[in-house]
């Protein structure tokens, strides 16, 4: 029987190979699929309501009557989870509260003695959509993930949109998240006519400032154009983890914990990273054993297949450059002393140290945010945060004194630009 | 003889027109072009180098030899600028660089008793790519606004593309501006080609991790089209002032603050809002009087005719409002005592308070960024800033008592999520 995995020497022809596959995992998009979101945004601009309760009814559910989640919907999902998730979820909402909210920023001033004063002042947005997709799986974890960081942030209005089942109804898990979390609303709806809806505003659904949460390729579609005109978060591709380990890394986590990225989507990747050719056999073993007892089995063994690996190195030296090359969304040390090489990764979505500290704590309950930066993209990405959902402005007051100061310099290089409008605002208030 | 600008009630037909009017200003994207920018990419994609050089001697300069400026074409640059153009630029980074060393965040830490330990860590990207814009106005105080908030964010490697002159040169006042704001690699490409080379890399051109700075259409679609490759900048539409005043305005310092935004392209948008019909009768007339000696004065016109108006309103509270549905790039407020409104202004790009701190002081000299989220984005975009150069990563390490104390909840929620390698992942740490 073949293995699930492959062990590679990273510096070989086929571990250089694999690294080149992995970067193209996140390419393609559809020409076709561009033109039908178009179609529909601007449908849904002109028609309001009446677009999006189609769209929906043709897509999700045929018998959809209202948008608007009412409360008594929410009541009802209560009475469908059990107190212990509850209780899980409250646990969660905590920790993500207390760790977001020592990422606030605070206004500022600064003052010279000639009079001048400026600074920056912070604000929470007014209105932000959170898109949460429907289908099989509900993830209530994404719903506190994306809604928690707005509410510190102070955003006063969370619109959640979601697609109804067919049915018409939205699964107990979420609307308890949301409620959980301190969503505002609930719309029925998804796909590109949810994102053309928060986007344009319509009769129901009033217009954001921002849309946030993961979609499949209509609803990333839909984001992309409809940005500028609201802001988006950032473009999610294909996740992945990618634990290092020397020879005290333990083969039983880390076999578990790349299935627990692998089970995630078949374009999902799970990398070891590690020194020891012994640990990587050992890793091997393990995951062919675990994996007999997962749910998602055949989900994982395609996505090993396809987009793990198991990378051989020399020292640890070249073990973190490759992490800071692959750029992970999820970073997992498993080291004796890990805290030796924080100061050395330069680029990762979250970083996970030492053996007790799995991604899955980070996906539900630790605090930072499990929305992280995909497929390389943590080259330039942050975690999503509650910087995501304030504005800033600067602000500037000058004396009479204080422009006087610098007049001179400021038309000098506005007369450079040719912009001899911009000199004479300066000159206009020294001519008397 | 008619006038400039027009005077409305603000809550008059006319007045809800012309607003209706101004967020039409930003509309239109071409299909054509973007399918000409696609065709583009797609070739530097493939040929790099090769590409960049056909399509810059097509598109600007013949004759081009390298792509690279060299250190000798930086010196002879500043031999052809004046000492005082020299200085002005030098008073202006220091001020640029003060004001933006206190937005710099710092990395973090929380730790509780448990031997729990998280926080985040805070880092300048690596490479950095600054698009400076051709044709036949240069600006020097935009090559500043964009490479010194990467500087002081620890960016290692500035780079800077703008399209060389027929003659194969680039602006002697650019390349001193650039020399000055501390860019590192100057190369002579412009349009979607300079976009295609940053994002892709070539033989020349190493690829960066975002890219920003303002473009033509061609330059806008471009960057929206990689984004998600690298990151970009927020998207820059028509840019626009509005000035808030009572009785007390000075309607020469409030006409010359208009024509300043008015002279930059026709479509900017020049608003004044006032409680005083007779300030707005004055403003009316001062436009006509100054406008005469200025050299853009065709533009100020036709600019003023189209997107330029003066609105009055019946008190400060409405004009307060006002302001901020229209969420302009430049908010002035020259009233009695400015700062008494400073808390109530929610959506504004930079705030100018009093009488002397014209929009142009920013532009040029005071501290703040002048490149500021334009029509009406200031609802949800902040000005540039040291921000837009870090990257944020999150860090957790758990004791092994510390994640026994939450393992239940994990595994509950993971299990509702039908994820069960996630729920493996933690079980198996405590097997044994």
């Amino acid at each position: 029987m073949s293995e699930l995995i492959n062990i590679l020497k990273a510096n070989s022809k086929e571990g250089i190979e694999y690294l080149e596959n992995l970067k193209k995992r996140a390419e393609g998009i559809e020409n076709d699929v561009n033109i039908k979101v178009a179609e529909m945004l601007s449908e849904i601009r002109e028609k309001g309501d009446s677009a999006v309760i189609n769209f929906t009814r043709k897509f999700d559910c045929e018998s959809l009557e209202s948008l608007t989640v009412k409360r008594e919907e929410i009541d009802k999902a209560y009475e469908e989870v059990d107190e212990e998730f509850i209780e899980a979820l409250k646990t969660a909402k905590s920790n993500i509260t207390e760790f977001h909210e020592k990422q606030k920023d605070k206004s500022w001033i600064m003052t010279k003695e000639n009079g001048i004063v400026m600074g920056q002042t912070v604000r929470g947005l007014s209105r932000v959509g959170i898109y949460v997709p429907g289908g099989t799986a509900a993830y209530p974890s994404s719903v506190m993930m994306n809604a928690l960081p707005a509410k510190v942030a102070g955003v006063e209005k969370i619109v959640m949109v979601t697609p109804p089942k067919k049915d018409g109804t939205i699964s107990a898990s979420i609307l308890v998240a949301a409620d959980i979390a301190g969503v505002d609303e609930i719309y029925k709806v998804g796909g590109a006519q949810a994102i053309g809806a928060l986007a344009y505003g319509t009769e129901t659904i009033e217009k954001v400032d921002k849309i946030v949460g993961p979609g499949n390729i209509f609803v990333a579609l839909a984001k992309r154009s409809v940005f500028g005109l609201v802001d988006i978060d950032m473009i999610a591709g294909p996740s992945e983890i990618l634990i290092v380990s020397d020879e005290n890394g333990n083969e039983k986590f880390i076999a578990a914990d790349l299935m627990s990225q692998a089970e995630h989507d078949k374009l999902a990747s799970a990398i070891l990273v590690t020194t020891s050719q012994e640990l990587a056999v050992k890793v091997q073993k393990e995951i062919k054993r675990q994996v007999e007892s997962l749910s998602r089995k055949e989900i994982i063994e395609t996505s090993l297949k396809d987009f793990g690996v198991i990378l051989v190195v020399d020292n640890m030296d070249e073990a973190i450059d490759l992490g800071n090359k692959i750029a992970p969304e999820h970073f997992e040390l498993m080291v004796k002393d890990p805290f030796l090489y924080l100061g050395r990764i330069k680029n990762a979505g979250s970083i996970f140290l030492g053996s007790y500290s799995p991604e899955p704590l980070g996906d539900y309950m630790a605090g930072p945010n499990h929305v992280l930066p995909t497929s390389g993209s943590a080259r330039f990405f942050s975690p999503l945060s509650v910087d995501d959902f304030i504005k800033k402005s600067s602000y500037i007051y000058y004396s009479e004194e204080g422009l006087y100061g610098v007049k001179d310099k400021i038309v000098k290089l506005a007369d450079t630009e040719g912009l001899t409008a911009h000199a004479n605002s300066i000159k206009v208030r020294y001519e008397d």
